[in-house]
């Protein structure tokens, strides 16, 4: 049963009926116009303004010749130009393309051309690194720069000052024909042992996830104001697509106190009597120690969110001490399924806390093993998702695509189990599974216990080749004190590794640093350890 | 920008990626099989059971011939079977199709024909209604009964017991190739003026819609257990798409105590602790009367819903009370676009009583005059929305899409205006605003003071042919007591219409009746009306 809608033309249908991101931030405008949508590092920008900026890009990108479902690079920090490009590619049937800027420049490069980019919308501190590997972007066409004032230039592209697209007199709404399945964003993963690859998101992936994340946060629409503070990158998935997003859907503000500084966040939450917030472990750990300083009033808070790690117990109560009217959640997912589960119920707050927590109610989680059949609880193999916001495919890469939906599911990448509640244990990335002496070793088991050996300040696990092992069990660990001696440190590690663990988990060897390399988001790039410690 | 998908078939696709409400039970069902899904009138289905019944039934239908998209006509009361029914459409790829079965039998079997029905599940209370009208049914081929024992037939048409489809060994579970923007239900709407006409919903949009109510309910998932007491059909959308899908969506707890009696309603929120309601505002008067009389613990409800009418501030102080731990809000919104707006925020409790309250977030309300023009706000017109759960159209019916759509917005057939806050205020239905003497009155408006006036239980108003004034205002009104005199209910009417009512919109005419028509959800019927005080 399909209506007859003869007489009509394609765009009057969509634009009463469709799932459009850009649609969500003309609502929230509609509604909330002059309430602050940014307080960007002292600048507020109202839902109007924001809206505007939003409707004035899109359409100058439109003029400027991009077509339907082209993408639109974005080298930018987090600020409220970020979140209007961002819109303005939404509402013209563009594909906003935040690029991860902290990768080396290759990188950045090797994305802008797998991705067919012609316009890069640059933050103008990114300038310099854009002239510089423009001579190999055969395809850039076109740069708009951000607060690079009037002699905006980048060596022989043309470059236009983002400000001057912005701010052009309104000429009615931008209605342009966008459908639910079009591609909105097109996230690169970091790419740590491959590749990046190229994630796109629908808009109704990144609608309905915004809503899931909305009702996961208990937001409630304009009325209770929500208010975000944010240092998470929104070019990573979790700064946009669970925290920005669903903020700005339900009419909440974002608040963008720039990068992590422990007192400058506390002054934010406290001025801007924040109600959300999200943080990595290691920066709650930086916020209590400097709560306890400087008591703050930090009653507004009324959700703690947290990710990409365990947090310890004595850091989980440390946080529900600091922030006392706040539940303190977790979340996982990963960029093509985001949010996947949240560890939120109270009962499970100790007796699973090393869970990821169950499914949030649009994703459905099973176990898979090699010959795509689903597993019953209790039995290892690949984390597999279902759900209207899983991604659509990546971008320019058939084999990924044919080994990520294999047997009607998406494959995660990830190694857990479900228990009998239906919650999923995550054990490790699937490349990251040590195979030592005939036995799986969970790299992130190891590292739960090495973390909390004395005199360790944060360590990372990773198997290396090894003649007897096949692969031997590593970790390399930062001391709390540097004046330890590296030998005095590793003999700890070990005596608290065989007191907590399986002798075959226990490592072979350990290694002492000053400094883990990172992704943006925290997470240790285990690729290139072992790349530097196999040489 | 779309991903690259050679060498996946559409259904691992779609599959892994699509919004489909069969799946929302899926997971419900996953994450909480043992928990009660509905309890119907004592008897206590689990999600598991429910889960079951539906991939069975859907699973039946299939190998019975109906094919993709197909409809499949549902004569049901409330009942868990025909959750499971609706379910085993959704599951399967055909369209449920619940009908209104309070319309006279002439209009039901309109609306199988119309449909192309072949297909009729229904309740065994209802054969000697449906073996009354399979003579004129020249598509139905198939009859399928609920609860009819070992002998069911309907007269020379093919007839099957629903148990034995339900309760059929289980197969793995039923995956069918089921896209976004298929249709999940066909709601005819009850013609009060014109034939009635078929309102298709997608998967998204009923999905989209089941997550913005959960969201403005507050609801959670699954850890605060959601338990909703329903007595509204559930074959008119505000039973089925504002309450019970939302409900089950976030695995929480359907309580359906039977058709609308004070006592048992009470006796079931007490019971089963619920925690969401949602009545009419009369139910709410005779609530409000039993509770008082014989009082209840009715602590446990979080949320008391009302719609279709405004309340009285004496009800709702009354509500108020009865309810302690309750909020109380007034959701609105039509078979095509719900929900559209709710007045819940605590600040408009009495400033703005009497308006709908702003658009969910998921939907933008404007006002357009005649020519396609939006309206500023203020100024009184067509109330239109946009929004992604906005019907995709009518069946059968493409005048009345044209209609419907034109100018890329949908038209409600409602005229209002918009308040600067954004804020909705309903001035009539289009076709039931009485021109008098030149000028519009809106009748609902004079409702609500004749409502008023003493001796008045309830009132409907209507305009009728007049020599002079073109319409003559008319107000039909039942006696609160039925032994007072008509002529002094009368003039008790028009004195208090006087004072609270500009002369032109004062009642010409009041006839006092024993009973209103109504539609199943209470709203008096103001064609009929008309028709028989026209004779």
């Amino acid at each position: 049963m399909q209506p007859d809608l003869s007489g009509l033309t394609a765009l009057e249908v969509n634009l009463a009926t469709r799932t459009s991101l850009g649609d969500a931030l003309t609502r929230s405008a509609r509604m909330f116009g002059s309430r602050t949508a940014i307080a960007d590092r002292g600048r507020s920008i109202t839902y109007r303004e924001l809206d505007a900026a939003a409707e004035s890009v899109g359409r100058s990108l439109l003029e400027s010749g991009l077509s339907h479902q082209q993408p639109v690079a974005m080298l930018m920090g987090n600020s409220w130009q970020f979140v209007a490009t961002y819109f303005a590619c939404a509402k013209a049937g563009l594909v906003a393309m935040p690029v991860n800027v902290v990768l080396a420049p290759e990188d950045i490069a090797w994305i802008l051309n797998d991705s067919g980019t012609t316009t890069v919308v640059a933050d103008a501190a990114f300038g310099p690194l854009l002239e510089k590997i423009l001579p190999g972007l055969a395809e850039v066409k076109s740069v708009i720069l951000v607060g690079a004032g009037p002699a905006a230039s980048t060596g022989g592209v043309s470059t236009r000052n983002w400000e001057d697209l912005a701010l052009r007199e309104p000429a009615g709404p931008l209605e342009v024909l966008v459908e639910d399945r079009d591609a909105a964003q097109c996230l690169y993963t970091s790419g740590t042992t491959s590749r990046p690859k190229g994630v796109l998101a629908s808009h109704t992936a990144v609608f309905v996830a915004g809503l899931t994340n909305a009702l996961m946060q208990g937001a409630s629409w304009g009325g209770e104001h929500a208010t975000l503070v944010n240092v998470l990158p929104m070019f990573h998935t979790t700064g946009l697509n669970t925290l920005v997003l669903p903020t700005l859907m339900i009419g909440g503000t974002v608040v963008l106190p720039g990068p992590f500084d422990p007192g400058a966040v506390l002054d934010a939450i406290e001025a801007h009597r924040a109600t959300h917030v999200m943080f990595l472990p290691i920066m709650y750990r930086a916020l209590v120690g400097t709560q306890a300083a400087a008591a703050r009033d930090l009653s507004s808070v009324r959700l703690c969110i947290y990710a990409m790690a365990p947090m310890p117990d004595t850091l989980l109560d440390q946080v529900d001490e600091a922030f006392p009217n706040a539940s303190v959640i977790l979340g996982s997912g990963q960029t093509e399924v985001v949010p996947a589960t949240v560890l939120q119920w109270p009962e499970h707050r100790h007796t699973k806390a090393n869970s990821w927590g169950p499914p949030v109610p649009t994703v459905e989680v099973q176990i898979m093993d090699n010959d795509g059949t689903l597993l019953p609880a209790g039995e290892s193999g690949e984390i597999v998702y279902r759900g209207p916001h899983v991604s659509s495919g990546y971008w320019n890469n058939a084999d990924a695509n044919r080994a990520a939906f294999a047997h009607g599911w998406f494959h995660s990448g990830d190694v857990g189990h479900l228990d009998e509640d239906g919650v999923v244990w995550f054990t490790d990335r699937l490349k990251d599974i040590i195979k030592s002496g005939g036995e799986n070793v969970s790299s992130v088991e190891v590292e739960r216990v090495v973390s909390a050996a004395p005199g360790v300040q944060e360590c990372s696990v990773v198997g290396l080749p090894d003649e007897r092992w096949g692969e031997a069990v590593c970790a390399v660990v930062v001391a709390a004190d540097a004046t330890t001696a590296p030998a005095e440190l590793e003999a700890q590690v070990i005596a608290h590794a065989k007191q907590h663990l399986a002798g075959f988990k226990v490592p072979k060897r350990v290694i002492v640093v000053d400094e883990l390399p990172k992704t943006a988001t925290g997470k240790a790039r285990k690729h290139e350890l072992r790349a530097g410690l196999s040489r």
